[in-house]
């Protein structure tokens, strides 16, 4: 096993052998998605310098960008404490969310208790998501 | 209920009734933390400005910084396109890590696949959080 792998496998991994990771814009540090990743989307992150996941719902591996070739370019690589959280700065091509944003964190919470959409879409999913 | 609390209710929290809480600072967006909040600890970070989590280890319902007087002034609230997720921006007095450090995240993966410890610690852990 090589250092990395051992690396890699030292982490604290969830029942489900998932660890989440914080996906950061290298430049402002605004926080552009969290996603979850296995030892092998990991390696995989680290191995390519583009940002791989496993997705929870659809229980599969992918490459961030791979339908919408909004690929993130991988920076520099965070743990914890408790090695149990990734935090990774990434230089994002398009935007990370997939309803248009730029950030999946567009809404904000008003003083009066709702949830309010507070950044302006980038693109349109319907353009950049075509059904085939 | 309340609008807020319907709010609230409105999240994805996990199967164990938790959502992830990245606590950014509200100055310099540095991820400073990420920690597990349930209802009630988003209800009670609202309404007193700090932040509380639920922690996982201890079982127990938590504010930060309640034994080191560290503890982190809300400015802002958001959530994810999936609701399953929040970020938190604060004013962090002291430090966040229980480990001296004022980020959890000091260590970054290096060229050699190991992690380095890249921040430096502003507080000496024995002497804050002393034995009684």
């Amino acid at each position: 096993m090589s250092k990395l792998e051992e690396t890699v496998k030292g982490l604290k991994y969830d029942a489900g052998g998932l660890i989440p990771a914080v996906i950061v814009d290298a430049g402002t540090r605004q926080v552009l998605m969290v996603a979850y990743m296995n030892e092998a989307s990991l390696l995989d992150t680290i191995r390519t310098g583009k940002t791989h996941f496993w997705s929870r719902n659809r229980q599969k591996h992918w490459m961030k960008g791979e339908s919408s070739g909004h690929t993130q370019e991988v920076k520099a690589i965070y743990t914890d404490c408790d090695k149990d959280t990734l935090v990774i700065e990434a230089v994002q091509h398009g935007a990370a969310c997939h309803e248009g944003y730029l950030s999946c964190f567009f809404r904000k919470l008003s003083v009066d208790g709702e949830w309010e959409v507070v950044a302006e879409k980038l693109f349109d999913p319907d353009e950049v998501y075509k059904k085939k």
